[in-house]
């Protein structure tokens, strides 16, 4: 998680638009962004890729979408393996 | 949901090893499925995905992942938007 390059948006707990709006921000200077998440806040990933995409149509689209697993070491010392998400979204050229 | 192929695998509310078997048994006797899911099943669609290819390695492996969304209509009359992801698992050619 120490790598917080200004391109990565890492979704977590706070409001779903709070997460739109920091992806659209990011846009403006960007050529392409990459959007992660892992376990239950996948979902709200992909929400907040489709949100920007209809919010800035037809400014960016969807580019490469991967999927993995990360093993984790949960509070009672054994490894728990979370799924993840990393989604790109790029602008269109014209 | 009535294209209900038997290539295709919808993530519904059942226990999360029912999508991995239903998964593997399709995977014995075609070469792609397709795992979809909507909404909150987002993220188990990826967990059934990763432990699928995990429990079957070397023999299957991730293709085409799309996200997007459908209206449905709500119980109160009104259009919502649910996001979606369709993810294809295939076989390794050797």
């Amino acid at each position: 998680m120490s790598s917080n390059k200004a391109d990565t948006i890492y979704i977590g707990k706070k409001p779903l638009m709070t997460y739109v709006t920091s992806a659209i921000i990011q846009l403006a200077t960007m050529p392409v962004i990459t959007i992660k998440a892992r376990g239950q806040s996948m979902g709200t990933a992909i929400d907040v890729t489709q949100i920007v995409i209809r919010k800035t149509k037809p400014a960016f689209s969807i580019g490469d979408i991967k999927i993995g697993s990360e093993s984790l070491v949960s509070s009672d010392g054994r490894n728990r393996d979370v799924s993840t998400i990393d989604i790109s979204i790029k602008r269109n050229t014209p």
